[in-house]
């Protein structure tokens, strides 16, 4: 497959990918687009100009400030615009051809806004890396009973906030709140001086189901439009005071950065792979058939002016324990209901090896093997102005697909 | 103050109340509405009829699917509002002479059926009676300190499901899920086999607040528009399996239950008073000044067919140790943004008395001391075919202003 619209051979964005997103124009337009290479494609000219005439979409859904309403027509009609997108960017293409359309609806990546792709009605975290719970058992817990008794037996999660999820690029404000100092019988009040980031993987659902309904893990995928990716930043010192009973809080709820491309599980198809072998066995509802885990390769960097970029964490997305339909078939085995845009998120996925851990706390050993930076700086945690970038791609036979990056900078403190 | 319409002395419903709610009436139409006696007035109608016409609203915001749109106003808008409809609810007004208009906005409770107010984008429980956290840490944890350390620190709260918040009056059925049966190594899956509510009272926010902004005591009840009834349904075996080390999920998001008719902040003010005192001494950002708590009667019934209803919970929402102000400052300290809508639950609320405790897992004492009903029959929790309904009032000086209930019926597990 060769496209008219000419990109770099390592560009995430190839032909074999074709990412939904949701961009603010030169001109202060909003709309749904996709993107091949640095081309950024308004898909709502696209429909204007009648490239859409095939599907009975009614009005123009892409002329819309998020992807809720597309991805709400469900795979039967997302996968075959995205394939008929796929077939218009090829060369020799009706489109390669309409140079009055490609002037309307193509634009550079860099004259564009990317926004939150979808309105977020519900947001969960899982924690279904087993090398992360491990590491965080061994911290925090017993070293030779890292795992809880339910770890394996079902993915564990929890409710997160949607309303703090920015889209990359968003800067947060080191989070204020309690924190018990070592030996103090009592908390105090300040900044976070533990700020985290979570390398993780979040899915999108494109369906409404009733209260009381279950999806299973052979329909899951079905409810599944795409995968971004998701930084879950957490304040460890509050998360430590704060947690018992109920789970985090504060420590998590004052932001999580998510990319702007949603790649869709089509587009990831090819580099799907038989996750880690669950043993002991789980129970029925659990059990899964075909490869449900993906072979996406994760990086993580700390950056900013005086060191430039510095590669910290090198991990990937086959690793989880728990793939997304055992994830979703647990969510709902008790009848709760789905909605259009909800976000799960994987949790931290780390690695065996000491570089593939998916955040400071592990990477540090909660601080007590510091990072070192290019400029000599040394890093336990992440400091103000530093900026935390994720980068995540599929590579297989010549075919690229990647997710581009989620990035987030750190500001101080507010008054 | 004396209405042209009138009601019950004992109504909650009175001419001091004017709560406000969301009805589909008898032809199908929507509408924002509130309430005197037995009395749904349709606010859309007296807003076509001219009847708020002082008031700059633009286009006709009654006319809507949840309050949202109106909440969002403001108090300064929505306080002389509710002023409004009560100065047009009594004898000699404008409307008390105008018998088309009551004609035509006018409808008998019984013949609209009630919708969920608010559309509910975020949903987090608090934790924040002494008497529930004690008692549950002495079933679950160390009689001797039943309490965790961080608890009269801070008020302890977690994210719950937005998406499964019904409405007073939709069944729910019975959650299956995991649970660890007693000396047993690996766990079962089936119904819930402990089902238990939580007595809780929640507010509504009316804001947007920006990422990193924070909310102080003192601000807080600004950014409440009012409270309703809550039933925090819990199944408690899969609770005690599921919630290490990250909380609540699956034993609570099968479904919440609440009241339909939002009572305003400004309804509740006779009845504010002092809460218990705090000791140690809050951290400065959870100081307040003022009269913070409220004396809210609540009580909860088991009703079927057999039995009748059956009253199990004498309660009152004046119990709180954190009161809302401190929730909200608490919850936005570290910039985690508000949005119009929220549901801010104050978790189970129990008194002291054994009679007073807030849900069956109290009550029974984990189910060792079962509960009898009138037709013989015993509840250690709750059964299929059970009701359960909360009511909550404030009653003084011959004022009276209630909720009315909140009712949801288990139905069977699904097969």
């Amino acid at each position: 497959m060769k496209s008219f619209i000419p990109y770099e051979d390592h560009s995430d964005f190839s032909i074999h990918n074709i990412p939904f997103g949701v961009a603010i124009f030169a001109d202060d337009e909003i709309g749904c687009v996709t993107r091949i290479g640095s081309t950024v494609i308004n898909l709502a000219v696209l429909y204007d100009n009648g490239y859409f005439e095939a599907f009975d979409l009614g009005e123009n859904i892409f002329e819309a400030f998020t992807l809720n309403e597309f991805i709400s027509l469900g795979k039967s009609v997302t996968v075959p615009i995205r394939e008929r997108i796929q077939e218009l960017l090829l060369e020799g293409s009706e489109l390669s051809k309409d140079e009055a359309t490609q002037k309307e609806a193509f634009h550079l990546i860099h004259n564009v806004s990317m926004q939150l792709p979808v309105h977020v009605p519900n947001y969960t975290d899982f924690y279904s890396s087993i090398e992360h719970a491990t590491n965080v058992g061994k911290m925090f817990r017993d070293p030779e009973n890292a795992l809880l008794p339910n770890w394996k037996h079902l993915p564990v999660g929890y409710h997160g906030r949607a309303s703090s999820i920015v889209v990359s690029g968003t800067p947060i404000h080191r989070p204020k709140g309690q924190t018990l100092p070592p030996d103090a019988s009592a908390p105090v009040f300040g900044p976070t001086k533990r700020l985290d980031f979570e390398l993780e993987v979040a899915f999108i659902t494109n369906s409404y189901t009733d209260l009381g309904e279950s999806v299973s893990t052979a329909e899951a995928e079905e409810h599944i439009f795409g995968l971004v990716l998701f930084n879950d930043w957490s304040a460890r010192d509050m998360q430590k005071w704060e947690y018992v009973p109920l789970g985090p809080f504060l420590a998590k709820n004052f932001g999580s950065s998510v990319s702007p491309w949603v790649v869709t599980l089509e587009a990831l198809d090819p580099f799907r792979m038989e996750g880690p072998k669950q043993e002991p066995e789980v129970l029925d509802y659990l059990k899964f058939e075909g490869k449900k885990n993906f072979d996406i390769n994760l990086q993580t960097f700390i950056a900013n002016d005086a060191a430039g970029e510095n590669l910290i964490c090198t991990s990937n997305f086959k690793y989880m324990y728990w793939n997304m339909a055992q994830q979703l078939a647990h969510h709902t085995v008790n009848g709760c209901n789905l909605e259009v845009g909800d976000m799960y998120a994987s949790g931290t996925i780390s690695g065996k090896t000491e570089d593939s851990f998916g955040s400071m706390l592990e990477l540090t050993w909660s601080g007590t093997k510091p990072l070192k930076l290019k400029d000599g700086s040394e890093r336990k945690f992440i400091e103000d102005h530093d900026t935390v970038i994720m980068r995540g791609w599929c590579e297989k036979d010549g075919k690229r697909v990647g997710f581009g990056e989620v990035s987030g900078k750190i500001l101080p403190a507010k008054a």
